[in-house]
C-alpha cells in the first residue's frame, strides 16, 4: 500500500455502469514525514475518507477485493484511514 | 486511476484477432493542475471519449473489467470521462 | 499498452518448458513523436512482428490472454503493430 | 521482490473489515549495500517480523498468497525475514 | 520481462511456508548493452541460474505461472537464462 492525502474528488458522468454511485478521490502520494511525492492517484473509497485525511491506497487487482469495488474497472481503492504512523521512539504522523 | 488527456489514435491492422473493433487512444496522463506528466498509455476506449478530453485510465487486470475488454490482451482501459477535479474551495479542473 | 520499437531477439536455450518455441523480441520504448523513453522490455511476440516495427505491448497478466502466451510465465506481450499514430490535424508516426 | 527494512507501524482503526487484525508495517526500501532508495511501501507482516528487520516484500496479487492475507484488499507482503545477501566472495548484508 | 545479471542470493530462514527449497537471487537489472540500470529485484529461480548469469526475470501474476512458484507468494521469477542479445547486423550480448 502506499500512503496518500485526499485533496478533493473526482466527478464524472459518463462512465462505465459498473461504477454508478463510487466516490473517485483525488489522492497524493506522501512519504511517512508527511512531504508530498509529487503523485497522484485517483482512488476508489471503501471507508468513507474525505478531504483532508491520510489514507492506504491498495493498487491492481488488490484494489478489486472490497464488497465496495468487487468485479470493477477500478485499480485503486481506500481501504484504511490512517490514525497514526509511528516509528522507534518517534510519531511521523498522528492524525489528532 | 490516472487522470490523462487523450491526444489522438493510434491505428494498427495487424492485431490479435481478439482486439478488432477496439479503440486504442493516445493518452497524456496529467496531474490534477492539467500539466502534463511527461507520459503516455495507449488506453482502451469503453465510454466514446474523443480526443481532447479528459478521462480517468485503470491499468493492470482491472482494465479487462469492462464489457468492451474482457478477456482480451490489453492491460489500460478508459473508464470515465472526467466533468471535474474538485478540491477543497477550489476547482482543479473543469470540463466546459 | 506502450508503444515501442523492436530493436532486436533475445535468445535463450535454458528456460521454463512452457516457453519453448516463444519469441522473445527486445522492444525499446518510445514516445508518440517516436523519440526513445531510453527504457526497454523483453516481449513475447503474438502477430509476427520483426525488428525495425513499431508495436503496443501489454504487460502484466494481461500479457497472458492471447493464443500464444496462455498460462505462460510471461509478462509482456507484443499484441500489434502499429500502423500509424494520429493527433488532431498532425500525425506522429506513420509506418509506411 | 523487494528489499526493505521495517521503520515503523501504521496505525488504522477505520478499515476494511477484512483487514481486522492485520499488522502494517512501514518498510523503507533499501538496495543491496542496505542504502536506502528514498522510496517506501506499506506492508502486510506474514512473518512476525518488526522494527529494524531488514525483510522481502512481495507486491500485486502474489501479495494475497499467505495465509494471512488470502482475499484480503492488501497489495504487499512481508513473506521473509533477511538473515543475509551474499554476492560472489563478498557480503552485501548480515543480520547478526 | 526485464533482463538482469545474477549478482548474489538471499538467505532467509523465516518465511511463508510455502518458500521453503526456494532459491532468492539477486538479480541487477541491465540494458540491452549491458550497462546497469542501478535498480535491483529479488526473484525466485527456476532454470538453475548462478551468480554471473544474465537472465529473464517476469514480474506480477505471471511469477507464478512455473512449477516451481505455482500458487506461492513470489512476485519476480527467473524464466529464462539469456544465450545472447542480437539486434539487425549486432550482437549486444553474448553468454560466452
Amino acid at each position: 500500500m502506499q500512503i496518500g492525502k485526499i485533496i478533493g474528488t473526482a466527478v464524472s458522468t459518463k462512465k462505465d455502469e459498473k461504477l454508478e454511485g463510487l466516490r473517485f478521490q483525488i489522492v497524493e502520494y506522501i512519504e511517512p514525514s508527511g512531504e508530498s511525492t509529487g503523485n497522484h492517484v485517483i482512488a476508489v473509497d471503501s471507508v468513507g475518507a474525505g478531504v483532508g485525511e491520510v489514507v492506504l491506497v491498495a493498487c491492481g487487482s488488490s484494489a478489486r477485493l472490497t464488497n465496495t469495488s468487487k468485479d470493477k474497472p477500478v485499480d485503486a481503492i481506500i481501504m484504511a484511514i490512517v490514525d497514526s504512523l509511528e516509528g522507534e521512539g518517534k510519531t511521523y504522523y498522528q492524525s489528532y
